[in-house]
């Protein structure tokens, strides 16, 4: 894992959920409803790159994240995502890059919008390589950019903060 | 704020919520229904405290949380969840303390659970009094040491970290 010393290019937060939805396409005035994805057991990573980020952050990331215990099985006992398994939402959140000056919040050190949506979607499709194809579970993701409205059901969240 | 050079004591998540639940008493069996406490608009915090944190840092703590530009009015600016004015959700989550040693996270850094829970009651006793007896909104908080059966409602979350 990363030493203390050294300043870290990506933040993310883990929460366990039994049920999570993410609005991925908000609603057109009259035309259309929201688009919201969806999934059961799993677990939420929400992610924000730093600047300095680059694609050869991204394996060891996702091999981390998917394989730590920090998911609880049926049986009380901690689990990976990946032996669950369970489903995996990963949610833009650029916010966890906000570092306080005074009352304000300051995201200086986000990485640029552009590099961060392909880090994102990088990211997003490396879950779902990792995650394989497996029965009634997958990757869900949201829209880079977009408001992330999110609703979440847990039995506990066993919020984890992992950076790299 | 405290210095990069520091060592934290304390961790938080921060996120806005239109509505949060909380479960602060389980079912026992047959005998009585899970009792929940619930927030409408406003703010959950993820709180968990290292060794050597002291009843010292929490006014700096209290103060520097609530006032935080981290909520979003109805007109879509960003405001303090004491200027919103919104309800607050306290969450122990030891759980942030965690740190990956392999697949398995450890835990100890941890302050021991006994101080942790006096931490714990006088930050949320500090989060009342800062955000002062208003109409509509207060200070809920989850049991210490308990499962936080937590359910989330949000128009995006704006997941914050902070630590002191």
């Amino acid at each position: 894992m990363s030493g203390a010393t050294q300043v870290p290019v990506a933040r993310t937060v883990l929460q366990q959920c039994v049920r999570a939805s993410l609005m991925v396409k908000p609603a057109e005035e009259k035309s259309s409803e929201a688009e919201f994805v969806q999934i059961d057991r799993g677990m939420v990573i929400y992610v924000c790159f730093f600047k300095g980020a680059t694609e050869e952050i991204l394996p060891k990331m996702v091999s981390s994240l998917l394989n730590l215990r920090v998911c609880e099985t049926s049986s009380g006992q901690m689990s990976s995502v990946l032996d669950l398994p369970g489903s995996l939402l990963v949610v833009p959140q650029a916010t966890l890059g906000g570092r306080a000056k005074g009352k304000a919040m300051q995201y200086h050190n986000n990485i640029p919008k552009e590099q961060g949506l392909r880090l994102y979607q990088a990211f997003v499709a490396l879950c779902q390589k990792e995650l394989g194809p497996k029965e009634n579970v997958g990757v869900k993701s949201g829209t880079y950019g977009n408001r992330q409205v999110l609703n979440l059901e847990t039995n506990g969240p066993y919020t984890h903060l992992m950076e790299f």
